[in-house]
């Protein structure tokens, strides 16, 4: 592995039917034996330290690789890489505020997916466009912080809409804001009765063993299918 | 004014040119003597509750109105309406992700330009599409808080470097995160040397006679050019 964390400069999408492209991308990745996770949020929400908790309780059991995704800077790529030892890659998207099938398919080509059983996406962070693409993905996820405020499923409605997953982080400030975590369920609801959702801190780790089952499961399913 | 704040439904620009609609549109509020102030953030960074809070100290001395603009819901708008008593409403994106000139002056009129002095445009909760195009207002803003991190200027450059104001929000919470305030001005330092950086708690109304004074030099100068 080099020292250094690889950037590679992802360009706009020659491809005008994403939604082909994306089915594409995601039979592909079946044909591989590699599940794509695509994670999403607003800045500043805790991905990347949401993952580094994640991946170091699942990656004994899967060969794990990250590829991060950001308008500029290599801040997160190092940070998951020195903290967890595994694969990563930054993703430049050359200021486009998401990602599509295609620049994920770009990112994908320079990962070495032999044995790889996981590949983590963190998209740009922004709630509302990454929500618009499918990337190809074989299951969306999204945190949302305490200190954005339990009314975002109301404000944001199709990035709720889309995620079988929604990770409310940052529970360790719950007593500093106002934030209600059964009044934040119901607004999801709203918005996706199917969704699950788990409540987390990065911080100290609590919840991250419920989303690494979580995570642990839907790969299982996933293969199985 | 009616009970019901209005809803807005503005729609995709249809203009080729947004830097030249921008600049009529700016020599048309010069001409009309109505400053614009354009006001971005992530989703959950507190723009409503520091508008509220800035124009409770304007609202004597400038006649204000705000647009507030949003994908969906009328959550913002119906919280100013309401705490603020002035003008407000709310400008449904359809889905887009920021506002170029051409929907902001959908927007605006809507509003009662006569002997209004400030609009306040409150941006679609997005650090990346909204710095890429300019609304044809006489100043930028954007709201950073606490608990989303001091590297986002790293990140998200283009947002800092279009902004001449930056306001740090929720320092209430400084001792339960790591964010430093000093290296959160050399970060934005770095993107753009010329921005003035105002800490402010939206909550306890801390550091927001700053930011007022600082509004109202800007709506002089600008009305004094």
């Amino acid at each position: 592995m080099d020292d250094k964390v690889r950037i590679i400069e992802i360009k706009r999408n020659v491809f005008e039917d994403n939604n082909l492209e994306a089915e594409k991308l995601r039979a592909s990745l079946k044909r591989d034996g590699v599940f794509l996770l695509n994670l999403m949020s607003s800045p500043g929400s805790g991905k990347t330290s949401t993952l580094i908790q994640l991946i170091d309780r699942i990656k004994d059991k899967f060969k794990v690789s990250v590829m991060e995704a950001d308008i500029d800077s290599d801040v997160d790529a190092v940070k998951i890489r020195e903290a967890t030892g595994i694969e990563t890659i930054q993703l430049h998207t050359g200021g486009m505020c998401h990602l599509d099938a295609g620049m994920t398919e770009q990112g994908l080509r320079n990962l070495d997916l032999k044995d790889t059983d996981i590949v983590i996406l963190e998209n740009v962070g922004n709630l509302v466009c990454p929500a618009e693409f499918d990337t190809g993905s074989c299951a969306n996820a999204m945190i949302l912080s305490v200190p954005e405020g339990d009314d975002k499923p109301l404000k944001y409605p199709l990035m709720f809409s889309v995620c079988d997953l929604v990770i409310i982080n940052k529970i360790d400030v719950l007593p500093y804001f106002d934030f209600d975590i059964g009044r934040c369920r119901r607004h999801i609801s709203l918005r996706n009765p199917g969704a699950r959702v788990i409540p987390i801190c990065a911080r100290t780790g609590e919840g991250v063993d419920e989303l690494a089952g979580w995570l642990t499961d839907e790969v299982n399913n996933w293969k199985n299918k």
